[in-house]
C-alpha cells in the first residue's frame, strides 16, 4: 500500500526551487476546516502575530487541565499553555483515518484501539500551542505515531522485533525518511521494500505530509534527530539484552539520543516558521536543546517507571541506573532521579532565557521547546492511574 | 589524557557568536608552516581563487601517480587532480605526533606503524586538493583516523569489539562529537568517560580540531553523517552476526549510511569555504551527495574484495550481495557490481553538471565531491598488492 503525497515527492529534483515561505507567526485554527468547538479559550499563540511570545521563564497562566492529571510531588515543570480535549480528539480521529486508509498501520482493531487509547491528539496540542493549522498538528501526530511504530515493531519483541535484526530494521526505517539513491533497479526495489512494512510506510509517509510544510532544512533535521534516537534504540537494546546497567553518565548520554529529542525540534515547522539551521547549530542553542530534550525524557522515565518495574523485561531507568551506582532504594534513587530533572529545567530555562534575550526567533523557538516540555509533562500527568503513576 | 583544544571547547556559550569568516577559495599551500618540495606540480587547486573550477564533467588533466597504481578493468572513474607523496609524508607525520602527543591513540609501536601504512596522508591530500593549509588537511586526517579508531576499536573483534556491546559504544562514540548536556556532576563524568578510552580521545579531539576551522552548521552536519555511519555500523554488525546477507537493495540502504559519506562532506569545511545548510539540505544535493559516497563505498567494496573473502568472518560485500541474490559466481557478481558503480558516477555526474549550473558555489561542491571520488579511487589503486586487489 503507498502513501498518497502530498505534494511532495522523494523523487530527486534536477534544479534548486525556491525555499517555501513560511508564515512568521500562527495564523489561527479558524483558516483550517476544522470546526471548532465554540467554548474553546482562544488560543494563547494566536497572540504572536503581533508580539513575540514571552520567554519560557514568564509562562502564560495556565488553561483548565483535564481534571484526572497528577503530577509528581516536587516535580519542577513549567504549566502547559494550552489543552483542549475537542481538538485532540479531531486529531486521533484523523490520525486513525490515515492508519486505516492511508498506511495501513497496526491492521488489527485492538492495536488501532490502542492507537486511540495513546492519545496522540492530546499530545500534539499540548505541546504545540502555536500551530497555525490542524495540517500543522496532524503532520506532528503522524511523525508521533510513525516513531512509535518503529519502536513497536522493531525494538519490542511483543510486536515481533529481536535484538538480532533490530541494527539491520533501523536501517531501513531510517531510509524511509533518508531515501536510498542509486541504480534505477534498486531503487525500485528500495521502494517495494518500503511498501512492504507498516512501520515504514508510516514512517515514509508522515515524513512526505512533514516535507510538504517544512524547508528542506527542517526535514533534515529531523532526519539526523531520528537517527540519533535510532542509535540511542541500539544502545539501549545491548543494555536490556545483557541486563548491564549503565553508570548514570552513560546511561544519560545514551538517553540523550533516545530521546523526544525529534519531537521538540520540529516546534519551528509545526509553528509555521523556520529557526534558520545555521543558528539551530549554534553551541548555546544545541545545549538547549539537549537539555529541554534531556528534561522531557527524564520526565517519561519517572511517570512510566512502576509500568516499566511491573514489566517483565530488563529495567532500563534513570532510577535504576541512579540506585545501582549509588546502592540505594528505588525510592531514594526516585528522589534523585526528581533533583536531576528539575536541575536541567533550571538550566534549561536559564540557557533559553539568555538565547530569547538576543531576538525575537530564538525568543519564539526557546518557547516553543518550554511547549513542549510543560505539554509533555501535562500529558504525562493525564495519564496517571491508567498508564502512568506517580511513585516507584 | 585530555587533547589540548585549538580555540573551541565544547562548553556551551551564552551568547551567539559571528560566525568566522571562511575564505572563498584555496590560498595556496605556501601560506603555511609547511615547506614544499621545490619539484612539486602547481596546485590544480590554486586557480580556482581567479575563476571557479571546471564542474565534474570535464575534469582537468590527471597529475602523474604512483607507478604502482593498478586500477580495476572496467571501472569507470574521474582521475584525480592531484598526488604530492611529499606532502602525503608530512601529513602521515605529523598524524603520528597528534596520535602519539595529544590522544594516545593505538598505544603500540606496530599499531602506530599500521597508520603510517594505512597513509592516511595521501588519502586526505588526493581528496582534498583545494585545501587551503596543512591544517585544513591535518583535519580531514585526523577525523579519519579517528573514524578508523572507532571501527577498530567498537566493531572489529581484533581490537576487542563485541556484538553485544558495539550499540552501547557507539552511542559513547557519537557523544564524543556530540557532547552530553546535563548536570555538572554528571557532565564531569562524561568527561572523565572521555578521556578514558583512545577512540573516543581520538574522535573528541579530532572534532575539536574540526570545529576550529568550520562553522557550527558544518561541525553539526558532520555529526549528522557520522551518526548514519554508526547506524549502518550497527545494520552490517547484525548481517556478520547472523551471517545474513541481505538482498542487494537493503544492502545499498545500509551502505549509504556506512560508507564514505562523512569523508565527502566535509569537502566545503576542508576546502575552506562553506556550502550554506539551507543548500546543502536540498533533495537534490542530497542525492548528488549520496550518489557520489554510494560509489566512493562500491568502489571500496571492489578493491577490497580479495582481502575480504581471505578474511575468516562472514562476507559483506555488493559482490557477495548480488552472487546470492542472483545465484552466479563471485566473478560474474563482480562484473555485475562495476556496472553500478559505473552508472552510479555516471548519475552522480549527471547531477553534479546540473546543480553546477546554478552557481560557482554549488559548482565547487560539486567539484569537491568529485574530488573526492577521484581521490579515493586512486588510494585504493595505489594500495593494489599490498592492501587491495583487481578482482576478487
Amino acid at each position: 500500500m503507498k502513501a498518497p503525497t502530498p505534494g511532495t515527492t522523494d523523487a530527486p529534483t534536477t534544479s534548486l526551487p525556491p525555499l517555501p515561505r513560511l508564515p512568521t507567526g500562527p495564523t489561527g485554527l479558524g483558516t483550517t476546516s476544522l470546526r471548532l468547538a465554540p467554548e474553546r479559550e482562544p488560543e494563547v499563540g494566536a497572540e504572536a502575530e503581533h508580539s513575540p511570545p514571552a520567554p519560557p521563564s514568564s509562562p502564560p497562566s495556565s488553561p483548565q487541565l483535564a481534571p484526572s492529571s497528577q503530577r509528581i510531588k516536587g516535580l519542577y515543570c513549567p504549566p502547559p499553555v494550552r489543552d483542549d480535549r475537542a481538538l485532540a480528539d479531531e486529531i486521533n480521529v484523523r490520525l486513525v483515518e490515515w492508519a486505516e486508509k492511508e498506511v495501513d498501520l497496526y491492521p488489527d482493531t485492538d492495536l488501532r484501539d490502542a492507537l486511540v487509547a495513546f492519545d496522540a491528539g492530546r499530545s500534539v496540542v499540548l505541546c504545540h500551542p502555536d500551530a497555525p493549522t490542524v495540517d500543522h498538528l496532524m503532520a506532528a501526530a503522524r511523525l508521533l505515531a510513525g516513531e512509535n511504530a518503529v519502536d513497536d515493531y522493531f525494538c519490542e519483541a511483543e510486536y515481533g522485533g529481536t535484538a538480532h535484526r533490530r541494527g539491520a530494521a533501523l536501517a531501513l526505517a531510517q531510509s524511509a525518511i533518508d531515501p536510498a539513491h542509486n541504480v534505477p533497479r534498486y531503487e525500485a526495489d528500495w521502494r517495494t521494500g518500503m511498501d512492504s512494512h507498516p512501520a515504514l510506510r508510516s514512517m515514509r509517509s508522515a515524513m512526505e505530509y512533514f516535507r510538504a510544510l517544512a524547508t528542506p532544512a527542517q526535514a533534515h533535521r529531523f532526519r539526523h534527530d531520528i537517527v540519533n534516537l535510532y542509535l540511542g534504540y541500539n544502545a539501549e537494546g545491548d543494555c536490556i539484552s545483557q541486563e548491564r546497567t549503565p553508570a548514570v553518565w552513560e546511561y544519560l548520554v545514551q538517553r540523550q539520543f533516545n530521546s523526544f529529542r525529534p519531537c521538540l525540534t520540529i516546534t519551528d515547522a509545526i509553528g509555521g516558521y523556520e529557526l534558520p539551521a545555521a543558528l539551530f547549530a549554534e553551541p548555546a542553542v544545541q545545549r538547549a536543546v539537549a537539555l529541554s530534550s534531556n528534561a522531557s525524557t527524564i520526565c517519561n522515565d519517572l511517570y512510566s517507571l512502576r509500568k516499566e518495574q511491573a514489566g517483565g523485561r530488563f529495567h532500563y531507568s534513570l532510577p535504576t541506573a541512579i540506585a545501582a551506582e549509588e546502592d540505594c532504594s528505588i525510592e531514594d534513587a526516585f528522589q534523585k532521579a526528581i533533583e536531576v530533572h528539575n536541575d536541567l529545567v533550571h538550566a534549561f530555562e536559564r540557557q533559553a532565557a539568555e538565547l530569547s534575550a538576543t531576538g525575537p526567533l530564538l525568543a519564539r523557538f526557546m518557547t516553543g521547546l518550554s511547549n513542549w516540555l510543560a505539554g509533555n509533562h501535562e500529558w504525562h500527568a493525564g495519564n496517571v492511574g491508567t498508564r502512568y503513576a506517580t511513585s516507584p
